[in-house]
Parts: structure tokens; C-alpha cells; sequence
């Protein structure tokens, strides 16, 4: 329950560093009965994975995951799932230069302020490789979801820098290197991240993940709200500087008799809300939007300084994503479907006895 | 540990309903010794209160806070502390025109769905009026902060509707009903509200917050991180949409090489991160901004359904706030406060023993 | 989640010393529609409240239970339940002589050490007197499960001192002032107490509680097996210095083959387990024995020190029960009952999907 | 924080089944600095093996640890520490026969009832094999204890079947298989299991576990209390059906002039409380007593019901412990360090910054 486990009826629980021996985790409460393979898991890994293409790092990756316990005769038995991922490519060398430096925009500091001294290779625990487990975790959680609920959680690079996708096409996200829904704004993206390469520069992106067809009710507050706990699992993923729901902060020159979404008898007119009313689920759309800042990880030189407090030049060479935004979107969907795990399995528990009120209005109105 | 608790070593866990007989909350984990009296406690609570100003709720709510344990001789005893404040102007005629309807905008529908029946007086515990514990509780996590590591806890109206705060005068903010710290904007707010108040329409806001010398070090990554923690703990707060840390969403269209806080001897030269990198206070200011939707309570005609699935009209006449988001600034501050103060004492639970290494580099240059 | 809140899903967290203004509980997580009153509440505190026979103390403690929130139309509405009881009876200057001294077998001295100081009134947060709220909060699941499950939780007297109880005539228990199931031991129990008295002693008991008809499957192993989690539960009552299921300490001396209880298509032969397997409930009676230690507040003369290290004698005169075990009788079917709550809701969380496996078997052969 | 998981700021997280591919856990929250080594968690594996002595099981498992994570340089970083242990002697065809069996005194019904199906290789999950990767997680809090604080647990058989330890000589418990700290009864015991083996029986047993040099201080009242969290760790250890403290169930017949202990400026003049006053360490020895009940994997033949409903006869051949308490004696020691570890913390957490009090008088008096 320390700051590595996240839900609590649906816990995960993760390890590992950079370069340490493995990865792994503990998935902790998943309902019995799934039937889960390590290949289910592996879908989503591969989309995670790092040396994919050309417009994010060539570091290559096996991230071959192995499960060692809570499956038995291909279901879960109710019991911990523990997985893990060996550590393969370790070319510990890259990274002896930033021993004694604190690289601007990472972690080197705080670990060493907290800590006392810290695990300088490749960034330790503060690399963005932990987030595999993620989406090992996250997978089994999706599984289940779709299996018992039919819900379906899809993210896509929404904006990449100046460039923002405008048509939205769920049938196109998978079909392109970006995860982007708009086919239209492919060459642009090519053409930035060129450039960008060639700058030695890095750049943000808004990632938005969508969850359909939620069942209405999960959310616990005052405090646990569907979103709260949103926000919290959405920003516990490296480099998010913010987290919105619905039209965001776009509300903030809104009007309430524009925002407010009007309920027919054939459903919710419109989602402004993001699905989420009184921190609780509507039965529509679940719609997050994440801000990515560009990682600091770049060949621009800049200035920082060292443990012992003198001026430095750093330069971070070796292989690393220009937008991380874009490998961010199968992590964005694990963390969603985590929580929503952890809120079904909350909501069964204290309201499994109650008899259905009225029957749930559609979600929106196509 | 259900949804009305927040907190793991510093736990808040409140009850009470716009109309219940009272509301209350005990306040778990306090470091003993810290002296409290009702009157810190009220300096906040009387911040947040409605019917101050013209441009706020006129519905009057005494918010008299009681301490009834965890206090001997003035001080905090290290064991839980429960308060009450008992709820006087409870008009529940003015909501019995709702009791079948499902205001848009409101969580009426969802509670119905998720626990099978509501109260339905005042929104019950949807209601904005549950933040008045999270303003009691929250101040006795300000002093403490402030006391023992100096830590300064600010909010202001950064937004409201069109207009921005463009000079940020802490020296101002508590000068105005709107917690505005640019003196050139009170005008133009005042005669905004006046014109939403004839339109009966309600209008969205950003707030801001920001802790000023927190200790270096704070976070639990990977998932406990402290910009994770206090996104949960802010977008707990009703109405609230989003929640962004420094730069936040200005980060999408960012280079690397732009956003990334130089470090000097002196300190950092810059705070785009907004105070945490990897998850970890980095000693310079924490700043956070969250949007505030519209609210629903407003007198402008709307469509909807009742319980029994018919359409109907909906107007929403009483007291209510044309902009919730005025009101939320010490709520905002508490909620934050509340947060820094949990993650204070994990920190130290884990770390306590650690020798310090290096000095810390001191905030921001000015 | 600080040390004042139980339970996970059905969670309960109280404050309140001996000498405050008020004790108080909240009691989270409850599930929707449940019909609760005052007085449904008032009973179980009736049975603990002291001052009702000669053998318990004769403070008079009115405990009369308020629910100021949580509660719609006679029914839980699933928010958070705030219950508070005023302290009346504060004779302050009863305990002033005790300020400096550290009473033996009292919390004193270990309050001091802990926090710095102590609020010495009655023991402060150290009194029994918090045990109100969990009899309160304790009444609430008691009548959850009974209503839902036919959960019947009864507690007895099995031993005081020397006279153990050995007819268990649950129908008796209610007809005395000692919750002895044995009528037999009644005048016995009645001779011991009166010299007991004119000893200015006190005696140990043991407690035993039963739950019969809970349903198989609760327990969360391997930690939070369902006899961890009630061991936890029953050895945080003040006093209570060992606990044990089914044979308890009585296993230390036997066979395997005497020990395990047969399945018989009819239902388990025999109950040695005390309804627990491998932590999980077995469907049988849920049996649960704790040890209660004799008080250290009695007239009989001691040595002790004071907080400056100083010899001391001491004599605690006032009004204390010679026998905390009557009392707790009560207390520990509340305790009972809020680990079975949060249990059944966890299960339920996790496996309300389960799709029947085969029926189970009954309970115990009559 | 599912069942899987136990302590609050130091969390140990497990999985991992008889028959699967690995054991393994996760140790979150150790302080940063502790050095350690796979063979300091090795020798307290090793005392617990099984295939050690003629006494336990012959099943020979290797139960090498392998650290995968957290570890830098020789020291924990701060961050969660993932460890393994592959399971290898996995004679699955062992236990085919009992698939569709309840053996009485197992946890087969009980699973099956709870999760729909089980894994029945070898107990699956309910098997004690999953108590390796306690005893791994409790040494690091052991070395952590012993290093900072001076803590020494030790854990020793005080009883088997009829014989009882009664001199306690901590030099001895090392030098025999028993784990007993009585030379003088070491024949005995080598006489009575003997005799157990040809009967084909099993027996039950008590093991003690002792902690000095406890600070005074730890425990979390009113729940949190440090017996009560105690309580929940040891009872969640296989076969345990008894905890006691101090003089435990001895206390239902004893005085309180005869059961306090005297404070006198040399220290406790006895220790009846066991090291516990008010749920918090008084600095003597904490002392507990478990009892464990005999296992019921035995060759004598029993009488139960198939998972159909129908009767069968049971006996379970294969190589199991005739006592279990024996090779409990590490188990109970780590679970006792792993619960102090987590409440050294939480207390550090809440109160580090409590300028002492008078100096903390000596534990007894010798």
C-alpha cells in the first residue's frame, strides 16, 4: 500500500528499474474464472514497445512477459497474478556520464534529495520503462471489462506539437506508427518529427483516451470519485502535467446553459461532462485528455549542475523518444482500465444487493 | 478506507449532506502537540462561506466548526480529532420541486442509479456543502505545514469566464470578494457578474494554487507521485474538470529544450515543471490550476427527464452561486494542504533516518 | 487509514476520549436502503452501557447514539454515517491525582513516550469509553447481515475468574447481568463478585462470540485471511490479550486425526476449526474465544513511578468495573460483526460473478 | 492492498502457488541505505526449508532468492524491491488424486466455494509454500530492526504436543531441529515424533517469538493497536488457531493486584502485558504465543465428501511435515518483524518530530 501499489479491491503492485535484473508485478484481486494468456497480455505490450519505428527510440526492447502464478488451466483462480519481464538490453555504459549529473527536467535531484543516493542508470525507477507492468496490468483488467461489460477503452495521440488530429477515427489509430485518428495529418506528424530529429529537440503531445460503454454508477465519493481516481492513475504516468475530463479546462469561459448536457428520454444530448456527473459515471463516453511535456532526454545542449553543486554542460545522447506522448497511449489505456477495474469491483461490493432502480438512458444520442 | 476517507498517515474522512442534521469529519494522524484552537480553524471556514460578498450564494450557513476530541489543553494529542458543524438554515421546501427530476449537470441521475433511490434536499451529499469539512480539516494541515516547515499555502481566482488575472499580487487577494490577485480586474469581474446575474446563467473559472517552500523530497512514485496525489485530491472537489501542474497543457505545443528548468547553484532558473519532476518536489513553488466548470443551478429554462423517464423543464430558482469557482479557493488551498501534509509523513516514516546528502539547491531565482 | 479506521470496503473510524465533548463514528461504505434508526442502535449500547447491574461500574454513561447524516427516509442512502454521543457525565477532578503518575497495567506511561503528553482525564483515548462507537457502528452491520444473510452474531461470558460457564444456553444469556449462558454459574458468578469487591480487586474473563449462518467463501488470504482480519478486529479491544478460533490453544496438544473435521454429505461431523479453513469461512459456526485481563484500576495499594521517575504508590479509587470482560461481551459481537461486513463486501467486490460452483454443504450435524 | 498484501508504509505484496512457475514478492517501502544480500535473506529461508532434518517434510526445495529489484550498489534505494524464488521440485502427478477431493482440515472446500474452481496442485495457493516469500520480506525488515534499532527477534518451539520447553535458553534453539530452547527435552521430542511417524499422524504445537529492544512508542490505537496488528500477522500464518500476548489466556484467571506490572525507576519489576500496554510497546520484551494445529495431511485414513456431493475416503500419502509448527518458528519471526517494521515507520512518520519526552525507563528488571 506504500507509493507502488495503485486500487484497492483490483491492486497492482510493480517493480523494477531501468537496469536492474526484471520488471514485474503483483496484480492482486482480479475476479476468477478469466481466461487470460500471456499472449493477451503481449497485444498490448508490443504497442507499448520502444523500437517499433522510426519516430520513437530504437532502443529495442524484448518485453517478453511471463506470468508465474494465479493462472491455473488458463483462467485466474481468484489468487495474485505475479509477471515479469526480464531485463534484456542493458548497455549500462550509455549512462555513466550523468552519474554525478543532475540532468534538467528528470529525476536526478529529487531521487537524491529524497533518497539519500540513487540508481543513476538509465533513471532508475524514475525511467519511463516501469510503465511496461502498466500495461501488462492493465491488460488483464481490460480483458475482463470487455469480457463481463463489453467496455471498450481506446486511446489516441491527439495532438502532437502544433498538430492537432480533427477527425476522429477509432478504425484509423491502428493503422499508423502514431496512434493518430486523423489519416489526414499523417504526413504532417512525418515531416515534424523529421525536423525535430534533426534539431536534437523533443516535443509534447495530448494523448485522449475514451472508455464506451461504462456502466452507469462507478465512482465512490466524496474523495474516491470515478474521476479523482482518474486523475490520480492518468497522472501517475511519467511526464503527464495534467489530466481533464470532458471539455476540460475549456469550461472555464463556459456558460452553465451551454455546459450543462440536457437528458432526453432517448438519452444524453451531448457530452460535455466526459461522462463523469457528481464524480460518478454517466453510461457515456468516458473521455480523458492527458498533456505530455517533451522529454528532456535531448541532444540540445543546456546547463545544470552537479551533485557536488558545480555548473555543467549536459547532453543527453543515446536512444531516446523524441514525443514520448506517442508510446504513452497503450499506458494511458492501462491505467484507465485499471482504475475502472478497481471502481467496478468497489461498486459490486458495497451495491451488489441493490435492486435496479430505473432502467439506465442510453449514453448519447449518435 | 472507503470513498470518504483521503489520506494514508494524515487521513480526513468526512460525513453530512446539504440537509442532514450535521456535517463532520475526523481528522486522523496528526502529529501531536500542534496547538489548534476553533478559531484557526474558522479564519478558512469563513473564507469559504457563503453570503459574503453579492457575487456568492446569499444563502446563509453559519459554518460554526466544533472540536469535540483530540485536543487537551490546546494542543493536538496525537490521536483522532472529530468536528462538527451542525447544519442551521435547512430550507428542504426549496428542493421538493427537484425530488423527481433529474437536473442536467447534477448527480441526481447517477446516485439514483448507483445506490437505487437519493436524497434528493440540496443535492444530499453531491452537494458543494460537504467542502466545508475539507476547510476545517485542511486547516490544521495548513498550520502544521506552516509552523513546522514554513510552507505558505496561496489560492486565487486566476479565470473567471473571459477574464484573466494578468498580475499576480498575492498582497491582493484576500483585499476582494473574488479572491483576484490583479487589482485591474475587479471592475470588469464585478460588472460580469452583474450582467451573467440578469441572464440567470452561471460561468465556469480557473483556480490556482500555489505551496511555497515545500520541503525537497516529497512524492511515493511510481504511483503515489505528488502531482498524482494532488490531482486526486483536486479533482475530488466538486465541478472541478481538470487539473494541471506548471506549464500543464501549455506543454503539448512545448520543445524540450523550452521546457525544461535549468539548475543553477542558485537555484533553478525557471518552474515550468510547476515545482515536482518524477513525482518529487523539487523545493521551488508547487503550483496548480484547476478548472472549474459552469454550475447547473441556474434560472435559464432547460430540458431533462424525471425519474419515471418523462421529459420535463427545469429551472433551477434559490440561492446559488452564478460561479462556484470564487468559493473554491480555500477549498482548493485545503485539499492541497491535505495532500502535502499525508505525503509529508509518509515521507518521513520511510526516509526519516536517511543522512542528508547534498544541501538543496535553494527554489526559484527571483 | 490512520490507527482510528477498520475495514476496507465497510470501513468505521472514531474519535473521542474518556472526558471530551463527544465521541463520534463514521461509518463508511454501508450498502443503500437499509432501514436504521436510533433505536435499532440504542439497544446494542444499552447492553454494553455501564452502571445497568452491581457488577459493572456505577458511572452512569447516558450513550445516547445520534445519526446526524447518511440516513434518507429511515434508510442508508450508501453516503458516509456520522453517529456522535455528547459525554455528559465529566467528573474531571476524579482523575486529577493520577496527572503525574503512571498507573501499572495502564496506557500512561506508553502515551507519554508515544506523543510527548497525554491527556490524562480517564484515561483519554485510552479509556474504554471509545468502545461506545464501535458498539454503535457495530449495530449498523450486525443488521445489514442478519437481514441479508440470517448472520446471527451472539456473544457470551464463558469464564470469569475460576467459574467457567458449561451449559451454553444461548436464550439464558440475555436473563442476567453477566451474559452467562449458564444458569447454573449464576450465583457462583454473584458470591465472586461480591468478594471480589470487598477486595478491591478485579478478575480476567473470557468472551466468547459465535456467528452462525454466515455464508462459505469469506476470507482474503493470504493475509487478510477472515481469521487474521477477526483476530485484528477482537485484539483491539482494550484488555484483550489473546484470541483463538475453535480449538484454539487446546490444537497444541492434538492429533491430526482428532483435530480435522469430516465432511459428510449431511455437513461437517464436528466443528475443531471454529468455521475457518485456510481462512476462509466453512459455512459452519464462526467461533471465536477472546481473553480479557483483569483491570488495573482496582483499590488494592501498588507501586509505581512518576513521569519524573519518581516512586509513587497508587490506588485508583471511582467508579470501575471489577470485571471489564461482562461488558465486553457486546463490544466483541460488534467487532465481529464489522470484520464480517467488510468481508462479505470485499467478497462480494471480487467474486459477485462467480457463477455458483456446487451447492454448498450444511453447516454442522446437529 | 487486496488480501495479498500486509502493512501500511512497509508493504509486502506476495503470489505465487505450490505448483507454479515461481514464488515471489514485493517488498515497497524500505528505508533507502539498508544494505543487503540475497544470502542475508537466505539463512532465515534456510532455517525454514523443509528436507532439513528427519523431523519436517522430505520434499526437498531449493528456495534460492533471487533480489530483482530495488537494490543498488548494495543497498535498498527506497524504491519496491522484487524478489523471486523458482519453484522446482514440482511433482504435480503427487497430488492428481485428490482433485476432485475435500480433504477435511484443508482449505479444498473452501476454495472451491469461494472462487467457483481451485487449483488443487499441492494446496495451490493455500499451501504453506507461499510462506517462503514471508520469511525472504521479513528479513530485510530483520536486518533493518537490528541495525537501527538493536531489535533481536527470536521465535522458539515452546511446545509440542505434551512437551513443554521449560527452560528457555536462547543459545539452544539453534543447536536442534526443534528449534526448542530446552536441551533437556530434545530426546523427548525425537522419542515422540518417532512414535508420530509410525502412527502416521501429526501433532500440534506452540511456538513463541520474542522482540527486544523494542522502542517504546510503536503502535497505532484504537485498531492499529501494535498487539492487534501483531495478532492479524501471526493468525495469517498457515495453521495458526491461538495468539496470545504476555500471559495471554492465563489472564482470565488471574487478579489485577497479581496480573499489572510494577514500574519502578529500574524498569518493569514483570512483564504479564508481554511488552504491550494500550495497543503500544512498552520497551520490554514483546512477547507472543501461537498455537498451531496439526496438520491434517496425514496416512491415517478419514472419512469426507467428493466436490459431487458423494463420500470418499481420504488419506494423503506424499511427504508432509508431521508438525508444522517446527519449520513455523522463522515464518513467525519474519511475520513479527515485517509488522514491527511497518509500525516503526507509521509511528516515525506521525510523530518524528516530537522532542522526547523523559527518558524511557528500562525494559525489566533482570
Amino acid at each position: 500500500m506504500s507509493g507502488n501499489t495503485i486500487g484497492k479491491l483490483f491492486s497492482v503492485t510493480t517493480f523494477g528499474e531501468s537496469h536492474g535484473t526484471a520488471l514485474g508485478c503483483i496484480v492482486d484481486g482480479c475476479p476468477p474464472g478469466l481466461e487470460i494468456t500471456e499472449e493477451d497480455l503481449q497485444i498490448d505490450l508490443d504497442r507499448r514497445k520502444p523500437g517499433t519505428s522510426r519516430y520513437t527510440t530504437q532502443r529495442r526492447e524484448a518485453d517478453e512477459v511471463k506470468i508465474m502464478s494465479g493462472i491455473f488451466e488458463g483462467k485466474t483462480t481468484g489468487t495474485s497474478i505475479g509477471m515479469i519481464i526480464m531485463n534484456g538490453d542493458q548497455r549500462s555504459n550509455d549512462y555513466s556520464n550523468i552519474k554525478d549529473l543532475y540532468r534538467p527536467g528528470h529525476a536526478d535531484y529529487v531521487y537524491d534529495q529524497k533518497y539519500g543516493f540513487r540508481d543513476y542508470r538509465g533513471g532508475g525507477r524514475s525511467s519511463a520503462r516501469e510503465t511496461a507492468m502498466r500495461v501488462a496490468a492493465g491488460a488483464v483488467a481490460k480483458k475482463y471489462l470487455k469480457q463481463v461489460h463489453g467496455v471498450e477503452i481506446r486511446g489516441y495521440l491527439s495532438q502532437l506539437g502544433p498538430i492537432r488530429a480533427e477527425t476522429i477515427d477509432f478504425n484509423e489509430i491502428e493503422n499508423n506508427a502514431f496512434f493518430c485518428p486523423d489519416v489526414n495529418k499523417l504526413e504532417a506528424l512525418d515531416q515534424y518529427m523529421r525536423d525535430l530529429k534533426k534539431e536534437g529537440d523533443s516535443v509534447g503531445a495530448e494523448v485522449t483516451v475514451v472508455a464506451k460503454s461504462v456502466p452507469v454508477g462507478l465512482g465512490e465519493p466524496v474523495f474516491d470519485r470515478l474521476d479523482a481516481e482518474l486523475a490520480h492513475s492518468l497522472m501517475s504516468i511519467n511526464a503527464v502535467k495534467g489530466v481533464a475530463f470532458g471539455d476540460g479546462f475549456d469550461t472555464v469561459t463556459q456558460k452553465g446553459s451551454e455546459h450543462r448536457d440536457t437528458l432526453t428520454p432517448q438519452g444524453f444530448a451531448s457530452n460535455h461532462a466526459g461522462g463523469v456527473l457528481g464524480g460518478i459515471s454517466t453510461g457515456q463516453d468516458i473521455v480523458a485528455r492527458i498533456a505530455m511535456k517533451p522529454t528532456s532526454s535531448i541532444t540540445v545542449p543546456g546547463q545544470t549542475i552537479t551533485n557536488s553543486g558545480d555548473t555543467a554542460e549536459v547532453i543527453t545522447k543515446g536512444r531516446h523518444d523524441p514525443c514520448v506522448g506517442i508510446r504513452a497511449v497503450p499506458i494511458a489505456e492501462a491505467m484507465m482500465a485499471i482504475t475502472l477495474m478497481d471502481q467496478l469491483l468497489r461498486h459490486r461490493g458495497q451495491n451488489a444487493g441493490v435492486s435496479g432502480p430505473i432502467s439506465p438512458i442510453p449514453g448519447s444520442i449518435k
